[in-house]
């Protein structure tokens, strides 16, 4: 099927989706959930084959997020089950206004309507994003990177399947055929046809997709993020932090690229942080320093290009700023605004940084690490707002709803 | 100063506007709103200046637009102080979460930053669109039209001096020199340097912005708003309200377009709304009428292309439909989803079609004319969102604001 014709089943289904139960959404999820297990070895078996067509081509790493076995399966219906027990995010009334002239208006959540999500090769984001959108009663639309087209494809034919067992369409989750890039681009300008796209993968993706978009599109995941030591920091909390921050896991979004150290601390503590990151640890921290913390310690000379990058590695830059005022100045002009931490015993400093740094979290003695639906307790996550509109941070379900305005009254006129 | 400077100097203000206190804003704004009126003669005149460069070259709907008067003056100094006894709608705790390990979340209000606004040739949009903005806590940057520049940067300069009555640094509110095309593209595509833009004016102003805007934009106005009549309609209460949608007031974007009747009521239905439309009144309404519709009543035939426009005129489409679900059908696909509205006294149909069409407002029994932020309680506008993301509808001050989560702890890890 082409991609239009797809988006155009898609939207066909937009009313009779928004309409449904939560009773009737929770009982697909289930059937959803089910089906993955039933359809366990025709997934493994596409990815099998999506694996023996990758090997070579993609990195280790890459390769690791296409693969599939039974305990990724396990934990991808866990995922989908997992949202029966949240509650449905639309059909709530918001607000409720009752005007002089009698008219009552009730803002109303619902659905966005078609959501669109463009991803690489993690088979999961598959499920995930599917059920997401289900239970948020948007109908789906995934647009996966061609490694990962087989087991996808695989996957979402298991979920129709369990659409299907309990009388649903099975255009409420689809996934586009066409893994080119012209094909992106197609569902990227397919504009009333797409209410959202959310790009979900490496910076690389979501710029392209931020750029060419003509349809409304959310910029996630790119994650510069930066840990303040203050001149009045608890040491001890501030190295727990860092090395939780950098290295309990350093390929995701909310572990810290940067480390800035106010100048009255530096000599005592980066010394300390030099100890704790790489000469006591089997995998080294390489700290990239700028021209301050190299006259204290030794490591790599930093480039003004680290402070500008996420390294996704075992790399921290590290710098030297006069004060909680440079830090924030450095953030505000070096931050991708994802999250960023200042490490300090005086609530007047951290004030001031929790109010003066324009990010989706703000830290105060806490890892980035916890920017996360689940550690934020939404219960699931679609990926990590680093934008301002709409939403910001983590996106649960409420994320993918927007509202609608219910306005009802015995004929008044203006 | 070149839009790129004066985007840099308005950013540069952003930090200090967010955390300036709601007394310091409402101080602000009433030196503003009184600079405006002690400037009359200068504004006035620079009005004249436009009106005189303009004359002939714009309609004269145009030029009634862009010409000011003592009387829009004092309502300009009115609408800013309006704003004072508004709450502010930053710095609110939306929502507070402790997690088990006790981390302390805080989901509070923010400024969005630097908002831009591209609009026509109204001058009192510029005081309007400025207060807003400033009240939200976000610095304004605003662009206008050639015609109308001398008398948007006279009020820009008033508000400049209102600012620095009270100490504000007049970079919070900004006018771009620049009123070319390529100066408009500039700020569209200023990414990092604006948060939000906001364009007001014609639907191809808007579409223009919408198409070419690399920085995050809010699609606002374009209404081609629908009133269904329903085989139970209340006759009366439905000649009333398409009356008033359609006639009160032709060139906004909430008056409506179309009226589709149920096939069960047409024969019924439309000799009256004839009569009332256009025989009765002293400036007639021009009914462009479908094929069912041509049968019953005489009146121009319609074209598919008049069901898909905005005409701002005495211009009402006219189709029949068979029933509530064929007009929900039909206003998915010819609705800028903006306000489309049921006429029933069947509280099932109402329901169905409140449900049923993806609209910012949907209303029942009630004129679409009601879609306006003073109407719904907000009082105030910064234009209509017809777009789902962020805001939908009115978009009042707290449309005007993101959140960011403030996350405190005592050293918690991952």
């Amino acid at each position: 099927m082409s991609t239009m014709e797809l988006l155009k089943k898609a939207n066909a289904q937009k009313t009779r989706l928004a309409c449904l139960s939560e009773e009737e959404k929770n009982q697909a999820l289930l059937q959803m959930a089910e089906a993955i297990l039933l359809d366990e070895e025709a997934i493994l078996e596409a990815n099998r084959q999506d694996m023996d067509g990758a090997r070579g081509k993609i990195s280790d790493v890459m390769l690791d997020r296409l693969s599939l076995d039974h305990g990724r399966m396990l934990s991808m219906a866990e995922g989908i089950r997992a949202l029966i027990s949240l509650p449905d995010p639309t059909g709530q009334v918001l607000e409720t206004v009752v005007r002089p002239n009698g008219v009552r208006i009730e803002k109303t959540s619902v659905p966005l309507g078609v959501v669109a999500i463009i991803y690489e090769s993690r088979p999961n984001v598959t499920a995930d994003a599917a059920a997401l959108c289900f239970k948020s009663g948007n109908v789906c639309v995934l647009r996966t990177g061609k490694e990962a087209y087989r087991s996808a494809h695989a996957i979402v034919k298991a979920m129709q399947k369990g659409l299907m067992a309990c009388g649903q369409d099975l255009h409420c989750v689809q996934i586009l055929e066409d893994t080119t890039h012209e094909g992106a681009k197609e569902l990227m300008t397919a504009v009333g046809l797409v209410d959202l796209l959310i790009p979900r993968g490496s910076a690389r993706l979501i710029q392209t997709c931020v750029q060419n978009s003509l349809v409304p599109c959310i910029e996630t995941g790119t994650g510069i993020c930066h840990v303040y030591v203050d001149k009045d920091a608890d040491v001890e909390k501030a190295l727990n932090i860092i090395e939780n921050a950098k290295t309990s896991r350093p390929s995701v979004c909310n572990a810290a690229e940067v480390c800035l150290v106010a100048e009255d601390i530096a000599e005592r503590f980066l010394p300390l942080l030099k100890e704790r990151l790489v000469d006591k640890r089997d995998v080294p921290v390489e700290l990239r320093l700028d021209k301050r913390a190299g006259e204290i310690i030794s490591g790599t000379p930093a480039t003004e290009e680290d402070f500008h990058t996420e390294f996704l590695n075992y790399i921290l830059a590290v710098g030297v700023v006069r004060n909680v005022e440079e830090a924030i100045c450095h953030i505000a002009t070096h931050s991708t605004h994802h999250s960023d931490a200042i490490i300090t015993e005086n609530e007047a400093v951290a004030e001031a940084f929790l109010k003066g740094v324009d990010s989706a979290a703000v830290y105060h003695n806490v890892s980035t690490r916890f920017t996360d639906g689940g550690e934020f307790g939404l219960g699931c996550e679609m990926g990590i707002s680093t934008q301002k509109l709409h939403a910001r941070g983590p996106m649960g379900l409420r994320e993918l709803t927007t509202y609608k305005y219910l306005v009802r009254g015995e004929g008044q006129i203006r």
